[in-house]
């Protein structure tokens, strides 16, 4: 018979909640987890993984494409999407193969599959049965989210609908010019399609700093994929054949599909938060900065959380909140130093701050913009982009900004440059290996401790 | 008419000698360059950047012969050799125009074309005309070397003529399993040649942690590419259409061509080092830890010096002799905090010790090593590797060691670890980001600080 009361009682087994439990038991804390789907959430299954297998399977389409620039006779025949889509589902399929694993190897957690409702003050109902918790964490997520009067269906696609498509469109508009619009449209246009974004706020990615947008937009020219930035969307109609979508400055777009990548929203209702008295904002569920809500021993975690929804937050949040139960005095994390990676091509990366956010908080910055036609690794890919970096005056580094092919992978030194608050001149003497892309991180870092190696002048 | 004084008379503008000249420039110190050749040396004309040309065009290659497991439907017909030697010859000419430019455009810089011997004490001579600087650094490099009685001539190659070959070998034997031998080994093997490595010594990537060495060769094997290890090769013969390899073994080999990739030597011979009395060995320039030789406000850089052959360390050198110089008293370079990348398929990157260098210093160390087979980035490129990492028991990480695609790109984050002296509990609540590559290294510094989140048991 399964236990039905633990240390933790976690609802919900996506990316935050499911590290809480590991954390938890290795520290060798009791654990139900439930999970009314499977293990892995929305990042697993649909979310974060899937995706980039689609934006690998992009990039490949895009060498085959352009390899004769190389010296390389090859051709692309098409895109096979029921391969796309195999060879996508078997890398999810092998990753949850191996959580799953790990969960039944697991001492001290116990997995039960169902819809779980919060009750209060302890306690979580799963199918009748009670399961109480000396804590409680809500890990319930969140959904892809559409706009006022715009029904999802048919040709009205969210990114749930989109991972699975069985054929290649080919003209779309993404609704959304954010991580999840810009993502998708890099795919589809690298598969071949006619793509159009249209974004309400005035740049691409607007929640980068200035300098990506701009790098981002440049390089979306350069591939064909159109974008309309600062202009609101006011309807969308479909027929069998297509679909038809307004904007308020009257124009008219028609496409195979609409994708809606409007943002997501907290997957709150229906578990009883609110009944229980969770205090919450918008369907948010609010918390202090060690993920406390204002029930006693009732914590919440990952993207039902306000603030960056982002797989990796969840596990960091999830570790805290385990360490926390466990008595270890965990320190709250800082959100500006959570990396961000968009996958599209070009790839966008950042840590810290944007250079207006430094400057409303340190009020003098500096900058350095350093450009990856200086990169001999980066000539090699053919890519273009650069790098920004921003550090208070007489202070640390406090934000590091990327655009360029692969970029995402050099956000591993950013991070800990920005989180161990480094200072220029303390990255600067550290020559960086040639030729790689992160040795442009190094040349930055020499220009910004004034002491540019490759530079004119 | 060009000065013939300066502060600083250096003799060879490759990565060492022109890193000096751009960091005394900028310090306010008069240089003299003298280079023979192009500037930017080995490294940009024969060496880093040409090679990495080549293995890029091989990824392509590779990417497009093996595009349907992605779902892409293209096809590999060929290697236009000619269209490759474009690509890598436009990166280089590029470069190297930039390169150029820097130094047109920066003050304090004469760049003086011909052979220099130095005359010693601080004199440097070429085509008749005496240069004398306040200091002189010697910078001259290194060369592709032979094995005694075997003599570089048509099908017999080094590097420098491989580089440059107007056809794909069908069937290669590598002499030599370092570095160079593995780069060009994996190259060809991914332009469709049937490709034998002999190394003398017990494995490939010798100087590498034998953990690299054993994903190294597994790798080879799936990739087809043959070795034999711990045999010595007894002589080599030639015919107008192939090449005959044999081994103390007794063995025979066949070939198109034999590429001779035994490691480089120092380029001293001929520019009067001996005559004027500088301490040497086998060639080498000898210097402490401060390039300083045995002669006053005479240094040496770069390749020409006994230690890593690598353009990056030739750069941290060279900037080291002209901050010395300027007065700014700089710290030594710790060799093992260099970072190391090597570029065949898998690529291998480290820094630090290795365990048995790591055991050698302190004893007691432990060790950590994580499967790729646990990233999702890493499942969705479907590379296979693996993470080492080594610390001092009860101290630091003081090894990092990486084995997969695109690694290379994570030393970045690695030579920070190794240089910082940090802890694997410094690193481990800093949570990367998902899915990249360099989530590996940050799930194998947790596994190291004995609280791994994604693991069984």
């Amino acid at each position: 018979m399964t236990d039905t009361s633990a240390d933790l009682v976690i609802l919900g087994g996506g990316s935050g909640g499911y590290a809480c439990a590991l954390r938890a038991s290795q520290l060798g804390l009791s654990v139900i987890l439930v999970e009314k789907d499977k293990l892995g959430g929305t990042c697993l299954h649909r979310g974060c993984i899937p995706t980039k297998a689609l934006l690998h399977a992009a990039e490949v389409a895009d060498t085959a494409r352009e390899s004769d620039q190389f010296g390389v006779k090859a051709s692309l025949d098409g895109i096979d999407i029921a391969g796309v889509n195999t060879y996508k589902d078997t890398v999810v399929g092998n990753l949850y193969k191996g959580l799953a694993g790990m969960f039944k190897s697991r001492k001290g957690v116990t997995v039960v599959e169902g819809a779980g409702t919060f009750v209060g003050p302890n306690t979580v109902v799963v199918d009748g049965q009670r399961y109480t918790g000396k804590n409680v964490v809500l890990a319930t997520g969140s959904y892809a989210r559409s706009l006022p009067g715009l029904e999802i269906g048919g040709r009205v696609l969210t990114s749930d609908q989109a991972l699975n498509l069985d054929f290649v469109p080919e003209k779309v508009v993404v609704l959304g010019g954010g991580v999840i619009g810009v993502e998708f449209a890099s795919v589809w246009r690298s598969f071949g399609a006619e793509v159009t974004i249209v974004e309400a706020l005035p740049r691409l990615v607007p929640a980068e700093d200035e300098f990506c947008s701009k790098q981002v937009e440049r390089a979306f020219r350069r591939r064909g994929i159109k974008f309309k930035t600062g202009v609101r969307f006011t309807g969308a109609t479909q027929t069998d054949s297509a679909v038809s979508i307004t904007l308020e400055s009257g124009e008219q777009l028609d496409a195979d599909i609409l994708l809606v990548a409007v943002g997501r929203g907290p997957n709150s209702a229906g578990h009883g938060y609110e009944e229980a008295g969770v205090k919450m904002d918008r369907g948010f569920v609010l918390t202090d900065e060690y993920l406390r809500t204002n029930l006693p021993n009732v914590y919440a975690v990952g993207d039902l959380v306000p603030g960056l929804q982002l797989a990796h937050r969840g596990f960091q949040q999830g570790i805290l909140i385990a360490e926390q139960i466990a008595g270890l005095n965990p320190k709250p994390i800082d959100e500006a130093g959570i990396p961000r990676v968009t996958y599209c091509e070009p790839e966008v990366a950042s840590v810290g701050l944007t250079e207006a956010q430094a400057k409303d908080k340190y009020g003098s910055v500096e900058t350095v913009t350093y450009d990856l036609a200086g990169n001999g690794k980066s000539q090699i890919l053919k890519t273009k982009g650069a790098i920004k970096l921003v550090k208070a005056t007489d202070g640390p580094v406090v934000g590091l900004h990327m655009v360029g092919s692969r970029v995402g992978e050099l956000i591993g030194e950013a991070q800990l440059i920005y989180n161990w608050e480094a200072y220029a001149d303390d990255v600067a003497p550290l020559v960086h290996a040639h030729p790689t892309q992160n040795e442009a991180l190094g040349e930055a870092h020499l220009a910004l401790a004034g002491k540019p190696l490759h530079a004119h002048g």
